[in-house]
């Protein structure tokens, strides 16, 4: 097998992927001509593929699909089927899969409904819900090639066949005993380390939405398939915006938690070793409930005693009651509690959005300060210097971890990436440690700048609205700008993304005077191209303190309720 | 004054802490020279030196000293002035402060007394209650040493005069906050990473209860303050085991949290950029309730908003209750409850516990088995392993921190160290990336291991009563084996300690049968004497997992209770 050239190990890899769809849900050479054309492949275009009762299923968002299984108006059979056939018509058009095991889901699906007819009851708050995991995550039986060619019929690189695909991730294990059916691994990145997806086994992910653009990463193919509606709840990992990039380019919501809240064990990674800056696991999903049903199901398993680097806090209800109170169904301040206080980040002083972007915050802006809420310029310490420490822990291993995974086969790196993980000496330590102290500064810094902000009204900002990029969903090849995301994850902050806007190009239209802040905002700003963008998705982020994932899901529920009472009214969907 | 030697500077420092002592509490030569000849300076001998109404005040622990000036029983006033009189006299025959502020103190005291006269209450649940510190934490107009000679005048060795001893550290802006009356920085050993306590500024500080030994390290001189009753309550630092082996050396009661349970922020500290096993603070007290009385005022002030290291986790007085309610004032298992279930380490396969440690354990599982409580022999994956791993990360930075420390002044490192901390090259940055999945896969090794007790009977162990070191308070000299108390820190696990024994000349003879299992066995063996060790304490450590502090400090008052409760039946004090 290892004399077989790469190339060859990955088309066989391709291959055999797509081999694994039924006969009758594979489209025509006509049907992929067609798509290969169309620049929006999500609703309407996916959904000619589909039988009506299908769409009807896969328009349902996790919670209520989890209620209709519950109450039996839907079988997991059901559900499976639709949503495994839409994942098999997303990943022919859009390229989003790495695993197809529909069977083993189907099988699953079968014994959950008959768990159901047994007991009269489900297995888990999860009985009978499709979730799709990032290709990082072990399943029994699977492979997991993280991307890399050298992984293929394997789990992390392992040689030893007798060891191959008996592992099983922590979170994995969770999610079928909270009763979820698991039924494809979705795409990423070489090296993980990517804001876009291209890998040199199923070459790249097009963003569904528009697909002149990329669908983000490195949790990319989860993106595009809840896009078209493949998905509506998946599992991400985020250690620079893996989580929140996809999230935001693709249109749909998503969770970066704390690092420590939610477990890692067991699953591939890149450069675990480099254990100060953690990559964390995170979600995504086509509604907030859904990543509430998910992160409470989750919690309510005590994953500490299971992985012991995640912190014993179980899921605070109270919190989120607490939050809620503020705010009606729509968002509006309760006239007897304190309103949110949200700080926003406009621009970083180094890269300043595209117009999209700006308009999405100002849309954000006035939705809640309409609904009574207050907002605050965010002026925090330099995201520059976070970047700059936190890319530096990411390169100390002087890509001796992604070598060693690409000798595995011998393919290259990807063109994007090859300069950035060019085989290097490591980092001396001293400098690694230094950099620890700098980052701890940074953290301190900017947890000060954030209490400062009780100084002028005696309310500490509750929250952060902030850009995920400066540009909507990117032109491939012209992500320059990871700070937005990349400061988040030097101060382990727990943030969510929500779909705001996307690009127009006839309201987008840049300011003829701008003129850059520097070279860096010279290339980004040039890049801009209204046509391109055009209908490209823009979600921004809502950033809270480290742990407080419940708080930060509630505050976005809030802002995103006051965001639909605003489009409402001015006649805007 | 940097063309001064360094034994210049020393004493000159030496005679500027000793000049601070009121002239009425300085001893005579008579009296110090009776000192040096005293085995035990605890109770009895150093109360000769104070009046009844002093002695009266400080035998009372943290809780009832508290209590006595809510109830307007004693002042603020009368209390401090009677432990800074006990310490002034305490580090004259047992040498174990590096500061004294006693003016700053009684002022403070003063104020409070005032406060309290006129609000008719207190300024917060620590008011008026004297806590010391160990000499790593930062009080306004005060140096911080840490042992070198070269912060001799300042605070973490800055040069600029105008800076020095402005800072001050988040725990002691806490303390002040919650009305304690700070007044004394203790002893510590150069570098901290050391179970003894010597540094080139003030010596050596022995164990108080038995001079032939050491009172441990690194937060040595608060364990020798508080056996002589010089402080009810003081904070101390654990990277290693320096928060537990000087309590278990001194007989007092300690508590380890997990790192970032409790702020560190702006307290000086050995190569703060080593931050993947960190230091810890930690407490020392002559009382659980002291412990107790610490952890959930500190917690009170949500010291991870001021701390973002600190994970937002208040105290959690339901596990208190829930753990509490399963025993009676004396230990016993309630019949409505289930017993805890005890794992108990009687040797770690390395090192063989002394006679005295081993007639320690026996007495706890003795004490907690007639109360009722479950015990099962642990036999967890090999604490070799946890040190050889811990150890590798306080050594790779080849002591560059430490050198730096050192230049300052010129000092050498005291002979102890000197071969471990001589300066070297750095450890290589993929040694120290591959060194770190070790830990973390011993830490799970270690938390699947914890699980697996469940098998037998369906519970799960509570918490693992544990050597602190395979002797009593060691002889000087002669600590070999740190692996007990390192392999807590590779696991960031909560702990507590308890005081349990004392060696006994009589009673702790050596099987002459015994076979060392290794040469390190072997040498710790022959380093135990009976006749030097007799009356040395012997504390044990309670070992929960990570976050626990609430049940680990509940577990520990329930043994301790069944410990008191075994030794009033057999008449042991």
């Amino acid at each position: 097998m290892t004399t077989t050239s790469w190339e060859a190990r990955a088309a066989e890899k391709r291959a055999a992927t797509l081999a694994k769809i039924r006969p009758e849900w594979r489209l025509s050479p006509d049907d992929m001509e067609r798509a290969r054309k169309q620049r929006d492949l999500t609703g309407p275009f996916i959904q000619s593929f589909l039988l009506a009762d299908e769409v009807s299923i896969i328009s349902k968002d996790s919670v209520d699909i989890v209620d209709a299984i519950k109450e039996g108006k839907l079988t997991a059979v059901q559900v499976t089927i639709a949503f495994c056939k839409t994942a098999a018509i997303a990943h022919q058009i859009n390229n989003c899969l790495h695993e197809i095991f529909f069977d083993q889901a189907l099988e699953l699906a079968q014994s959950l409904d008959t768990y159901y007819a047994d007991k009269k009851t489900t297995l888990g708050p999860l009985h009978g819900l499709p979730i799709s995991l990032k290709d990082q995550f072990h399943v029994k039986g699977v492979d997991t090639t993280m991307g890399y060619v050298g992984w293929i019929g394997s789990n992390l690189g392992i040689k030893d066949p007798s060891q191959a695909h008996l592992v099983e991730s922590e979170i994995t294990r969770e999610l079928l005993a909270l009763g979820a059916v698991l039924y494809c691994k979705t795409s990423l990145p070489q090296t993980l380390l990517f804001g876009e997806t291209k890998n040199n086994i199923i070459g790249q992910t097009l963003n569904p939405r528009n697909q002149n653009l990329s669908c983000g990463g490195s949790s990319g193919g989860e993106g595009a398939l809840q896009a078209l509606r493949g998905s509506t709840l998946g599992v991400g990992t985020d250690i620079g915006g893996s989580v929140r990039i996809p999230a935001a380019f693709n249109g749909i919501f998503a969770l970066k938690p704390t690092p420590e809240r939610l477990p890692y064990r067991d699953a591939a990674n890149t450069n675990p070793g480099q254990n100060t800056y953690r990559s964390t696991v995170g979600f995504l999903s086509t509604s907030l409930a859904g990543l509430d049903l998910i992160l409470r199901s989750a919690l309510s398993t005590q994953p500490w005693l299971a992985d012991p680097a995640v912190a014993p806090i179980p899921f605070r209800q109270e919190v989120v009651d607490r939050q809620l109170a503020r705010a009606g169904a729509d968002g509006s301040a309760q006239p007897s509690e304190s309103p949110l206080k949200l700080g926003v980040l406009w621009n970083d002083g180094v890269v300043t959005p595209h117009p999209p972007v700006t308009r999405g915050i100002r849309m954000l802006v006035d939705a809640v300060t309409q609904a009574g809420h207050k907002t605050v310029l965010w002026d925090p310490p330099p995201q520059a210097t976070a970047k700059r420490v936190h890319v530096a822990f990411l390169k100390a291993d002087g890509a001796h971890d992604i070598s060693h995974q690409l000798e595995l086969s011998g393919e290259p790196l990807i063109s994007d990436l090859r300069d950035t993980f060019q085989l290097r000496p490591p980092m001396d330590l001293l400098e690694y440690q230094g950099l620890t102290l700098q980052g701890l500064e940074y953290e301190s810094a900017y947890s000060d700048y954030w209490n400062s902000t009780a100084a002028d009204d005696g309310q500490v900002v509750d929250a952060v609205i902030m850009p995920v990029a400066p540009h909507a969903a990117v032109i491939p090849g012209r992500f320059y700008h990871t700070a937005y995301t990349e400061a988040i994850n030097l101060l382990n902050y727990s943030a969510a993304v929500i779909p705001v806007t996307k690009a127009d190009k006839t309201t987008d239209i840049p300011d003829p005077s701008f003129r850059p802040l520097g070279p860096e905002d010279k290339v980004n700003w040039e890049a801009y191209d209204a046509e391109i963008y055009d209908g490209g998705p823009v979600g921004l982020q809502i950033v809270a303190r480290k742990f407080e994932e419940e708080k930060v899901l509630a505050v976005a529920k809030i802002v995103y309720a006051a965001l639909q009472a605003s489009k409402a009214k001015v006649g805007v969907v």
